[in-house]
């Protein structure tokens, strides 16, 4: 099973115990209309309650709380969440936070950043300018936290899957969306260390299959231009995470973009709950491959699904209102 | 005190005995972003997240839990949280359903009244004719079950601030949004009976201020033509509800539709919940009168506010989502 990857695995019991003080537990949810849909008895973890509105604070507050306390501050690149989780976690030690964003970010995300005092430097919205921003700010002497591919952060994402097998402890199976890999990696690590049994399943747009596409291939590709309402989905998956992975032959299921808008309904819907598009590409890979839950290779009827993310953009959808509800 | 009023009062504890078994006990959330915003100290009761979508359930399940066996169906008028809730109520003993719902109703709350089993039946959109179909319906046997000026309805509506005041006992008022009136006057005799010192407000839009208006002139106004999105809170005040409401006094505080979109707004960004427009007039009320609470007449920084309901037709606001988050 490990023979791809470095030893040790990072650790995400060690991670909770280190930022358990910090981040909340966050709640799970059950629906009864959403079980009559499927077929499936679905447990939903809701990160987007997490603070800063996703599963990256979990991360980010690890990794800043392995800092010595003299960091002259901290710097990564971000289509938002990580960024805005970063900025968070670093005020909260005294830490600048430097964040490099594609510019066709989500406006709302951009804010975030700001608001939790964060500073924005706008980049071409590809990799490679990603990558080029960041390492100026390096060269600087701030000190990179990379969104995914970095063991503190892997093991600080993977304490949301540690948390949701305590709450929901008959679960066969664990549902986690996949950008760069960093939350999915995490839920492997965890699963395999407290639950072996729970199969942990990722899913990722059509639009962005790099993830798929590089398991199927055995090595990351590198033809990757990703087209997704899913804008916490577009990143390459990184290698760290490609290699815990591949290790745990952890499969990748697609959905289309019709499907992420169908599953985002269904959840505001029936849990009432706001997630982004990211958010619900776990439930639309429940509802568009709900055959290989149900009876085929997965045979896993109480599944598992992380809400990873809540910052939608809203003015736009309510400016709709009037006009539409009331009439 | 209770001059206005006969006696005895509807009782919110007795109710909340009969229905603990079918009813959700919601949470409760809080925020402090938007606590930091307000300079309040707010405490959110989430009946978006009761069964059915809305406080509703739990009046209509009260008033059916009290039917003899062999009722030969229950009927009812309602914009359509009440519809819904009935319906499934009457599904839960193995009564049909008969809703008489205004023409112009939610597309969505129709929806969910069939889905729960119950028959709809349009009408013009105003009072008379609601009142009219409904008349037809009890003429043809079926047992008739008010959306709010009712007893059983009012005790059963005021369990969710029983529930509400135990979770969060320390609270200096208590906000609840006001149409037909169930909500608020079961919200009055709740706190009324176990935290007298518990200030109780209603809030209403201003282009449905009929209950303020009322309550000002001391008799139920008769003028009604409401113009709100907040289609929860379109009935006029009703002669029960107006004489508890008027015996304690409560005072009622009003709201732009501007006002109601930026609540909404507030509550989607800041606790990621998906609250219809009548839900979000409470929170609406505590910012549009802020220094009444802060420093004026309530003295009240611990506020508890009741997100009524969640049931938003969504379609509409998520197909602007391909076209605009996504770019």
């Amino acid at each position: 099973m490990a023979s791809a990857s470095r030893d040790p695995f990072p650790n995400p019991a060690a991670a909770l115990a280190r930022i358990a003080g910090l981040i909340h537990r966050t709640p799970i949810m059950q629906s009864r209309s959403l079980n009559a849909l499927t077929g499936l008895n679905l447990v939903f973890k809701c990160e987007h309650l997490q603070r800063t509105g996703s599963f990256k604070f979990r991360g980010a507050s690890h990794a800043v709380a392995r800092l010595p306390g003299d960091c002259p501050g901290v710097a990564t690149h971000s289509s938002g969440n990580h960024g805005a989780a970063l900025a968070a976690a670093a005020a909260a030690r005294g830490f600048s936070a430097d964040v490099v964003m594609p510019e066709n970010s989500v406006a709302d995300k951009i804010a975030a950043v700001r608001a939790y005092g964060g500073t924005v430097h706008f980049c071409a919205p590809d990799q490679a300018a990603r990558e080029a921003g960041l390492a100026g700010l390096i060269e600087s002497g701030k000190v990179a936290i990379p969104p995914y591919d970095h063991d503190d952060i892997i093991a600080g994402q993977g304490t949301a899957a540690l948390e949701f097998l305590a709450q929901a402890p008959d679960l066969d199976c664990l549902l986690a969306p996949i950008g760069g890999g960093g939350l999915l990696s995490g839920t492997v690590l965890a699963a395999a260390r407290i639950s072996p049994n729970v199969r942990v399943v990722g899913a990722e747009p059509a639009g962005a299959d790099d993830a798929a596409r590089s398991l199927a291939a055995g090595q990351r590709v590198r033809q990757h231009r990703p087209e997704t309402m899913a804008d916490g989905l577009r990143a390459l998956v990184g290698q760290r995470t490609f290699e815990i992975l591949a290790g745990f032959s952890t499969p990748v299921l697609t959905v289309s973009e019709d499907q992420i808008i169908e599953a985002m309904e269904l959840i505001w819907r029936h849990l009432k709950q706001v997630v982004e598009p990211s958010g619900a590409v776990p439930l639309a890979a429940a509802l568009a491959h709900r055959e290989q839950f149900r009876s085929g290779d997965f045979r896993a009827r109480r599944v598992g699904i992380i809400l990873s993310g809540g910052n939608l953009a809203i003015g736009k959808l309510l400016g709709t209102l009037g006009a539409g509800d009331a009439r």
